[in-house]
């Protein structure tokens, strides 16, 4: 689970069908195959022509689902949430879809992303006499659409969307319409599939493959697609910004088998393994990487330098939750958790350790270790991504800035810090190289964590115009390079 | 799970400790290391220095031990194993260790392998008298040593492994002592190592590994080990037969970081698949392995071929056993069950796809439909091993000669039947070229499988000088090569 | 269970602490004791000094609590619920207590009862912009508060309850006050009592023993009681009406060692058996009681008609939500569910059969047969209340009126139906002597299910007045009655 | 849960069926009305046909089978048996029926009783070189019988059980026949009936009740029950000595609509209450029993003394397995587990308080306690049984003989201990009036544990005539009485 691994989780992944008779059945193998994205909660809400009903729960998509009968879930219309939790936030309430039972009219809300601005609207909205009944941002744009119009609809989704500032896809089923946004400056992704007749929505386009539906486009940063029995149509609430797609989709967060923005994952990770292999070498006998997250890279680094790729560290297939952590004394003693060397390939080698990225570097440092203490006589450590330094407010949930360890030491003390015999990263221009291949498609990329370039902030008026202005901490060289 | 994928299932792996105040946790962890080995039952017996207690049940190492108490199981001692069940054996009863609570002196026996004339040692037995309460061969080991002897030793585990024939590694825990054995001709792994003090026996290396023990040794073929307060001294109960192996240790069974007799899995893996590369190469763009056991394999045919190594099929690291399966219906329409394919990678590609084995072909002719769906141009099946012809009665489970593809059609039929564009298989030769470097350590390895060649019959007296004799279908080519 | 042998459900019992070190736990132990008036839901909120923490979920006490962790759920003021669902309101969200978090004040509400306009008034919020989640009444007064005052306070209280109409007790919970209000007639019950220093409040006395607590007096009609570090202040909230408690309280829904009323349950129960007695005594060998809410009234029938009381109908005490249910197949041969006749006590014998209502005729038609079928010569059903021919508005689930046996058919034909030798049900004075013992305490009682006469409309004002007003059905003999 | 309130408890109850095609489903429910006897494990073994399966599991009927397939253990006969464990006993090795899978003849065991001698058999069989896998005696008859005869038959069965001593009911599954035994005394229980054509035997004839069998007759002391497809025939494997049926099935362990030896229990019960009313009366204003077991015999109190009967003690009907135990601190505060007093009933009351027995004498003291702290001005125990001041050794686990309050103190420092203002027993003659009806039936009753005369010793031969021999402790007045 990447949690463990890393302080990066993304908070979610959001999936919407219509026009299939198995809807909730097809959304529960869309949120499957997106699990990656959150593992604290998953539901779905589903239209079974009289009324929305909703199933969700705490834990793993299967978890929540083993259970569920799509017998009593039929209906061809359905929207799907799976979400990461933040410590404190991981109750029921807060598991998406957000559904709202009203008898004039009800809709069920999914999104993944963060708003920025949302404490200060659910202020608003509770000295207006609105009662909120969970701490997600979701449930604060479904008082603002509510506030402006009995009925949602474009107008009342447009306005609501154009008081709130942040990144996000929005997933809206009402009971005639299926509405789907994106951020104006289109940071976090959402891709529009075709199933047979059935449109599908999902976060990432594995979950196209997963159910054997056809990627069709991406939706467009500002957009706004309705989709009914009238087929897709296609507004803007918002002028068209800059796209910026989120860099960390690409380094850490989606699948491989996915295509983000019409680039595919493991394609642009070994693309970054190569750029890197450029910038970087290495005087090694082998190249490793930390499975799962960075074996594209090293493979790209091996390619790249001619160095043979070997399986250096194995990871248990058997870990889950249920896993009992083995005590300190043990742990010091030597047992593992769910990374193991191979010793037999390591022992005496000069490793190249190919990581996708580091946040406190804690994880980075104990796999040093053990790679050294299974044989190795020098450990490089190569990361496929540049120096986070910056948190983000867009939706990913790092480490806080006090944690993140470049941005608090050099490169040669964090080489120090984890043990290491060197240390390199990729640097910004590597990374976009990798990432952007048709500037019609991508016109930078979102790297504020990297380069503290934020194109959105809290006092942004959302106009799309976003790109052009100054970041939070703005200025800086990297910010310039995107 | 293994399983899934193939019809190819080894049945069990086996840990012993002696001499750590963690006995029993550090077996949990040991047998969790070893889960590949089998999912279908788990259970350990620790001494606690007043008595043996055990703790087992059906399901993954996780499920039985997510409630264990370690404190109520405290003791130095402690032996464990996990298992893989057939259709019909899965019931309680047959979770091993078996534990014989005595008046006189109790035991407990583990054993990874199987004895060819189980059946009929059983009915000797109950013609005198004897209650059998499982269907496991390991019972009746327990009931030939107490034929001979009031008290469990040296002389009566020899005296009642002679009287069977098979493949096996056993574990025997009493009051005093803990023995471990292998069959005469060493068709099955078991090793030692030390944590400190203590020593440990593990079916599979990456057990130590995980645990922070060291690898000494394996155990030789017909050796009796007895470790006790006295240390560790070793005993003959056979003849020392040639060493083969099981060569599907290497081929699939064994985690890649296992070293087993000496050659480290992953390595003899990728050897194979460069052998392959050298023998039946392919006119290709790319170079993609089936996850997970065919990755080294794959590696190391496109090092040697000079083709790129792309993850053009990803497995869903999510599935596990409550993953509701999808109806015909949907399957037909394309919804995945762990395995997809990489549509951005393959998409117009020839593609050289590489497997490990191929046991009845259905799994194999899923993925080729996958690739070309996605939109492989072409695709070469490579399998990293020889075919398999053989049934196997040394403990592996595999599909009845029926359904063995390779026992029933040509290559050219299996071509077809896959719908591959070409399909080649490693030549007996080139297997034994990955596995075998010292001949002092292999004399051969046990490929009986796929050649027909049995080490081991049930005839044997097993008087360690089966090597030589006239396997049960013996006398083929293939046969000779080994 | 309740339900399963009656069409009687009653909806809810509440409970709440202030002032007590341990308030969830002792929460929990209150809602254990009055687990008989909701199987479906439970849940608490503690105000743990800095906020409001809810713990719930769906079944029973003990399910939604078995992994609940006290020590997280600390603090000095709490309150609780446990609900009877109606089919298909069995979802979390409808589990109380209501928590509504905000940043300006948050509350959490629990309400025993039922809002006859609820409906209404939900649209004429949502017609405001209002968003509701729940299907549950208790949220719409949730914004009435809200509608009215930032700050929920008396004022807002009285306000809110004042625009329904219905039969409630209601327990709000806010930052730094404990609310307690009941229904202007007094027809649902809520005591108030003190366990040391803390105040306690519970729908039923019972409660209060459990914990050791003392009870102090009822909540009278239409009174307002506020509970705050400054003690406890009482208001009126309506001018109090005639006190008409619900006669299903007595007859059947709370636990006969409960003081309702500062009537004793069990004693009116008992009372009624003697009432039955004169008014329809039965020439018979031996009373016999349906356990276990009968057998209050078969000892007093016993007592005052001189027969014996002998334990003729038994109930398995193991009978839980788990239990198979035999087949059809298997209840015609005789296999039997929670109820077994004891035939040593009932073969040959002439047998009164103490019931304490009938809703819908079929569980007693089914006992008589059982009673039958064990050799009873003649069967007698005495049935200790008034036939129930209305349905209820107030918060008990009964069956519709198609379904209750005493609306659709005469004396004499539910005798036929039923298959007994004769049949007797207590008159509603009999009744009424029974549980009034002091006109100051009881006006009256509501007994509308059985007379029609309806002391709330649901055109009331709710002015407090409403106990002269004409019922529904109003102006029929049983009415005058009471 | 009879166990959590008494220190008695039972260790088993079987049930059997031969000719029935739903055996298994049959069976369950019969175990399930005898749930009473045994909560701690639960099985059964069907003959499907083919071959004898077996579906058990430690914990509860309903635990055991809830998602037991019966479509899976189809077939016309069958065996169960429900199982209280002694500490450290509770383990799935031990759940009953025991089935020994065999190449030439399987069969299954279920016993309810102890034999003294079991663990001298267990050694002379281990020396012998047996293999017990169990620590029930059970197996050990099934080694005596193999031991004797490869196959199972009447004579086999004689002759083991005819080396053992003690009290028993013992069914016996083969592949043809279904055999029942009982020990020569006739301590422990076993009735035959009729269900159509099929054949019952169970421990307590409320289980014929549950699937709507007749009660046909008891097997007899000594008596071997034959069952096949021939029917049913009767040998004798011991001469019949004096039948002594357990007192304690009547005065605790048997379900109240159970007839035991041809007597209903509610009725000897309520006839102990009268006979006690008789023996030791008392002043008091109510009659009050101890829910449940002594209900029957409060009821006969005050039917005798004319005194009322009410319902001074509840019992909470949600205490189950997972309740939360309140604290220590908490219970001092008053806190209450599944007892309750009615404080409207006995609050300045002097109560007569009804117990069916005292073994340890702490529940009793807590009850007296609470009925004084609700108000009751006296309270006046009676017990239902002669005092307990011996062990037993057929089966039923009581306290040691330290914890046996009667036998360490005298009565009127037992009346100070519990804290009550008068207290008697019932004589052992009362008893006996109260359940020896029929001389012809009943030659007496064991009251070992009352009396210390035991009627079966160690040193038994089992010849039959051990009803003469002198008792462990024999010789005292109360053992003449019998």
């Amino acid at each position: 689970m990447p949690a463990e691994q890393k302080s990066i989780t993304e908070e979610c992944g959001i999936f919407g069908i219509w026009g299939h008779p198995k809807a909730a059945e097809l959304t529960y193998y869309g949120l499957h195959a997106m699990q990656h994205r959150g593992q604290d909660g998953a539901g779905l809400v589903v239209n079974n022509g009289k009324r929305l009903l909703s199933h969700k729960g705490l834990g793993l998509v299967n978890d929540v689902f083993s259970f569920a009968e799509f017998s009593q879930l039929s209906g061809n219309v359905a929207i799907g949430h799976v979400r990461s939790a933040t410590e404190g936030s991981q109750v029921y309430e807060n598991v998406q879809p957000l559904l709202f039972q009203s008898q004039i009219q009800s809709m069920a809300l999914a999104n993944n992303g963060n708003l920025m601005n949302a404490d200060r609207l659910q202020s608003e909205l509770e000295h207006k006499g609105s009662i909120l009944q969970t701490s997600s941002d979701t449930e604060v744009v479904a008082h603002l659409m509510k506030q402006r119009s009995m009925e949602v609809n474009e107008t009342a989704i447009a306005d609501a969307l154009n008081q709130t500032s942040g990144a996000y896809g929005f997933l809206i089923l009402t009971d005639d319409k299926l509405y789907a946004a994106v951020d104006p400056n289109g940071i976090r992704p959402l891709s529009i599939g075709r199933l047979g007749d059935a449109y599908v929505v999902a976060s990432e386009s594995c979950a196209f493959d997963q159910i054997g539906a056809v990627f069709e486009r991406d939706v467009l940063p500002g957009e706004l697609v309705t989709i009914s029995d009238d087929g897709l149509q296609s507004s803007r609430f918002a002028m068209r910004g800059q796209r910026r797609m989120c860099a960390m989709e690409y380094v850490y967060l989606s699948r491989p088998d996915s295509d983000v923005n019409a680039v595919n994952v493991h394609a642009s990770r070994k693309q970054m393994g190569k750029e890197l292999a450029s910038e970087a070498p290495a005087a090694a006998d082998i190249v490793v990487g930390v499975p799962d997250s960075s074996i594209s890279a090293a493979i790209g680094f091996a390619e790249e330098s001619g160095l043979p790729y070997e399986m250096g560290i194995i990871k248990n297939r058997y870990v889950g939750r249920t896993f009992i952590q083995p005590s300190q004394e043990l742990r010091e003693q030597g047992v593992k958790m769910k990374l193991a060397p191979v010793r037999g390939m390591v022992e005496g080698k000069k490793v190249v350790m190919i990581d996708d990225s580091i946040v406190r570097g804690t994880t980075c440092k104990r796999i040093v270790q053990m790679l050294k203490h299974a044989g190795a006589s020098e450990v490089h450590v190569r990361i496929a991504s540049p120096t986070i330094q910056h948190p983000c407010f867009y939706g990913i949930d790092m480490s806080t800035y006090d944690e993140l360890i470049a941005a608090n030491y050099s490169l040669d003390q964090i080489r120090s810090m984890i043990g290491a015999d060197s240390v390199s990263f990729l640097s910004v221009t590597g990374l976009e190289k990798s990432i952007i291949k048709d500037k019609t498609i991508h016109q930078g990329i979102c790297a504020a964590c990297m380069t503290g370039y934020y194109p959105v902030t809290t006092d942004s008026t959302n106009s799309g115009n976003t790109g052009s202005q100054v970041g939070l901490r703005g200025g800086s060289d990297h910010g310039k390079q995107i």
